[in-house]
């Protein structure tokens, strides 16, 4: 439904249409020093009309805190929030009263509900977004405050332009084609590590892409530019690096940590694959080589390698953890399309209103935004059951085998 | 936690060293006939030692159902089930209680919890999917009697050995490496289409590596064999069909059908990966070929192509439903790795024990457990909703552009 | 947290001093005609300042719609609402700054979260209840008009002065005292089974204490001013009916429907007490005259008497569901009061600010929408499952001790 | 359904007539010494046959544990087990194969499920409560060592047969009716709060009832001998009292800890009222009396009187935590009632099998399970706040009014 999380929990309301959109934020923890800013800074990487990649729709997208906070501290209490929808133009969707838009979601929200919101798609709205964002710039204040924990992500591709393979995500590396030789191209790359170890984002805003390789963005964004003159539409990837979350985190069996952020990454519209670590790839290579062996850093079993991608046994392992999620070419396109209207008579729809050509750049806050949301909710998960366990006597009689021995 | 699902409940325990593995199973419909066979056929194509390809722990994982069936027929109550652990070799594992296994779950389960468990990885154990299965079997068996809804999963590669690209997944098919060309190699494969529409459990099952093709079945064993030979091991991609959804199906906005399929699918041990439909390719396809055009099939709205894998907006809309699963090598090898202890004392580890040198031939069963479990949850939710909305008075003031026009 | 219910789902924000209070209600079904006026008329018989028995704050409380409605009709998608905070007077809380008020939860919230809102108790306000009438009026009328549910709160006590016994509640009901006599004084009052079959809104609203017996209202009246002049104040008692609930509802076994219940009961602030149907007399009644007899009635199984309060094993039988809340006393007065400062320094406290001498009038459309809210929540549920079951083909093999007879 | 709770988490299985009923109790902190004999003692507390006060059946109810503990340590995994059904006579159910008992679950069952298990009552089985009784266990223990919480419940009534006024809890202090005297009997018993605060286990049963007043005991053991003979039943009371709960626990607004122990006590088979604290007798002591004054207590607010029962705005206040739960007269007698079958036809039924003539005796170790469960998963949820907030940095700025003064 519209909420997520169990001891950190988002809920959200709102579509295109409507008086506004916001969210219900609850079980930040209290103390937190949290001000409209913190937040207003993500919104603003996410709003429309930012740039002449993204939909001219115009939202200023201003904050407004309804609850929860007092003097700048957060209290504990639930945090109410909304952002008004100004800019709205129902008239634009005429033509979707007949046709449902192909690949959109007006004819599923229809199957599913048997109403037509005047909007089509309902929630499936980008402005659906604005909330999870809100949301997760105060997981992400805390996460910082509290472990110095970093959520950095940033455009990987567009169409079939991609990060240059030295630093490509693992799943991108070139393979030479010989089923029998696991060598060579498998190895993970240095300087892709490098760049999830020191990407920052004021490096990714300073393209309009959001791709941290200047040449790449600008092919990127000549991508964009040529969907858009054809009033068609492109895809990407997003890759996104989380670093300093503890180990520990994600909870067996069905909640991994992976899978919880599978889930949180896949519930993004216009999301159709998610990987983390090795990805695909790691049905690829062998376990010999596709094991991270261990090694003492700073006083703490670490890994030399990161196939793992943070996550073992769907728990983090203190690692840097990196994923990346695949965002499908926007439905919505200008040209014509052959298809049927929802009475099933066939016809040609070419949609009118406004649209994103290609929806990664807007999409890395968000991405961010749900990558905070599941750090924080397995944080405090975890957080309660250390506690826990802390305050137990000591256990005398436990066997050798079952304690961590000293280093 | 161990616990999967809203309306349609799974609770699962145990691990490689205990006295039982089981699970409860809440909210199954009542007045379902169900003999233990119905779930035994499941178990036994994921126990152990199957075939030669498989660990040689010998399990005959005989099903003991504990409550909620009388004479063979559900009784809406919950349903406990146990498989008894007998073929226990804890001894196995010694070098073990010194080192934590490189990229499995000894050391995250050791940070999570500060004990260790004698199996290491606790609930990070192939074990521990029982419980699924059973679970799995119990959704399937209703979902077929009720909607006739048939799920086939298969292995569609082992290390770089793929399904040849006429019947590969739209992810793996060939492109020209033409950044700028659209056409040409995007189309998704007929191929593909008829090997989903027609595939079968039996037809799965005549090879050992439960890949459809037996020609690359036979490479695929023979790259299988050859991690064995080499104690090493080695990965594969499962993909899964799921046919005759009704529409509807998913919950906006964080629980969208993708989302708690991946969710699912990323819980199961050992996957990196997850893409529905298109997945990474959707990326790549520009939005005026990726989107499905509507056309009348047998008087309701259906797709021409299925890029979306049969979900939109993240509500499935009566199409075939495909994804693809990427399962890393697995960590448990015999060969020597050099790694460090749990002290962080440099060495070389050679695990013995019992593994799989390559998890995808018994992962079948597992991965069409869990999309039975996320499609009966859904199914449950969406029908409460239907008939909510059936009870209530025709609307007679509702404006034209809200209804469904009649067709 | 601030969230309720798993599938018609209420999560509220906002406290006394904040900009508003809101609330997001999640899981309506589609379909549904539903205008502000449907809420607001249950929000103003909640709001402050409605008479001289009352809080002289005053609020219009005027609901804000901002999404998940078109044209009148529910889309399915989250209704977002939201009453501004108007007359807020911070400043009238000065002394609790130094000194937590006895009993109320200014105390323990500062325990809970160890930061203090300047209102003291946080969410622990009369305001937060806004949020529930709502949500309850939405509820409500989704149960009248596809049930013909009705739901009737009522006054039944004000400190010491009870409805008379004819019409009291089971466990009000005299008794004489012998502990070895068990005939007599324990029948179920018929006068009390005609109340809760006639009693509407319109009676209870006649009188502004809300207890539909003029008499003991007139004397309820005296008992609130009394308290008031003497800057004291007095507790009472709810009684509550619900009709026309289908059987079926409650989930065995930890949320049984009066577990259930009770829990949203005594989620009301100021509650100490919840009985159903016979409640605690019910443990002084032998089973041989507390047994409720079988009858048909239209065809269906009813019972003779009604001591189970509709529920029975958990589950509603078809009854009329009754039950009954004790709220305790304000804890704000205006008297002075011994007590001691956050500091431990003993002093007296006369709380200056705008309190309610007694709350139970103002509580009688809380209790009907926590009603509302549980019953509707229960409804979705059992409606999935018995739409799941109908779509079975039928057992032909089963034993004739599992079906039901025909009658 | 059949699971209950957040963090700690218990999911049940089983009724009279199947093989074994069990549970799976999930989120048991990782490093708790605990024996199969720490869950024993409870369960031989509850099982039946255990005086001539109880029901005849016979069963020795011995726990086994299958997965979750190691050498007497928990894991932190899901702590599995089960109880075998030894002693079944389905037999002597067979007049309720024509009717549903009165005011049992054998009618509400079939409507809800729409078939009818063997035992009629399914779920609504006294068996059902082997699996809260032994994860109650577990939570005590854990409770016990780590926070040094006890949890003892007795017998406060059989009947009419009620403790002494002056040990009674509040709700059953006498009044002298007068209704315009605050004054005089309204005082909280110092007897009781004695009793509550020495009150053991030991001490309670050192009588088959259970009940701690030698006396009154003994008249209530009379009074259940003669509800035998007379093949009739008698309901009771049961109070519980919980000390040295820490401060902060509950979770506002709709999971306040009443509302949580409420639910969790109106679960259990044949409880029909709740009460803490003054409980309905709040609802007649005016505020000036009713609020309990704050005063310093080692270093730490603490109140002087308890009317609040350890809970104010929903959050525990450090003082002792008591309620009183009312159970109704069994349902199953052996005397003849006139009824109706399940078709309606009128006719008697006298029910054979075994029955207990009164549940309150063995309700006591189910109450305390129950009470257990919820404090363990309040403290596990307030831990991970408390943690979380502690992480942070100290705000510099924070107006004096918001810190928690020094004392």
């Amino acid at each position: 439904m519209s909420t997520y999380g169990s001891l950190f929990r988002v809920t959200t309301y709102g579509e295109s249409h409507c008086a506004s959109v916001g969210a219900i934020i609850d079980g930040c923890p209290p103390g937190l020093e949290l001000s409209p800013q913190d937040i207003q800074v993500q919104l603003s990487r996410r709003r429309p009309g930012q740039s002449n990649l993204t939909t001219p729709r115009d939202e200023k997208d201003l904050v407004h805190i309804q609850s929860g906070i007092e003097h700048g501290v957060t209290l504990g209490t639930p945090i109410g929030l909304l952002v008004k929808n100004e800019d709205q133009r129902p008239k634009d969707y005429s033509e979707t009263d007949l046709y449902p838009r192909p690949s959109h979601a007006d004819y599923t929200y229809l199957e599913k509900y048997g109403v037509k919101a005047s909007s089509g798609g309902g929630r499936s709205s980008a402005r659906e977004t604005i909330g999870r964002v809100a949301a997760g710039a105060i997981a992400e204040r805390y996460l910082k405050l509290a472990y110095g924990i970093e959520i950095v992500a940033f455009v990987s591709s567009v169409g079939k332009i991609h990060l240059p393979a030295t630093v490509a995500p693992p799943s991108l590396a070139p393979t030479d084609g010989n089923e029998d030789n696991d060598e060579a191209q498998d190895a993970l790359s240095p300087e892709f590590r490098q760049l999830l170890a020191t990407i920052t984002r004021e490096e990714v805003d300073k393209h309009p892409t959001r791709c941290p390789h200047p040449e790449t963005a600008e092919r990127m964004t000549q991508r964009i530019i040529r969907a858009k003159d054809a009033m068609d539409s492109i895809g990407g990837t997003v890759t996104c690096i989380i670093r300093n979350v503890p180990s520990g985190l994600g909870e067996p069996v069905f909640d991994k940590f992976e899978a919880k952020l599978g889930h949180a990454m896949l519930s993004i519209p216009a999301t159709k694959a998610f990987e983390i670590g090795s990805g695909f790839k790691g049905a690829e290579v062998p376990g010999s080589k596709h094991n991270d062996p261990f090694v003492l850093k700073n006083g703490k079993l670490g890994t030399t390698t990161n196939w793992s991608g943070g996550v073992q046994g769907g728990i983090t392992n203190g690692e840097d953890i990196y994923f990346r999620i695949g965002f499908k070419s926007p439905a919505t396109i200008s040209q014509s399309q052959e298809t049927a209207q929802y009475d099933g008579t066939p016809g040609a729809l070419a949609a009118r209103g406004r649209h994103d050509p290609c929806v990664v750049p807007r999409a890395v806050p968000i991405v961010e935004a749900m990558a905070a949301i599941v750090v924080m909710d397995q944080l405090l998960i975890q957080n309660s059951r250390r506690t826990a366990t802390s305050l137990l006597p000591p256990i005398t009689t436990l066997p050798p085998t079952m304690v961590m021995p000293p280093h």
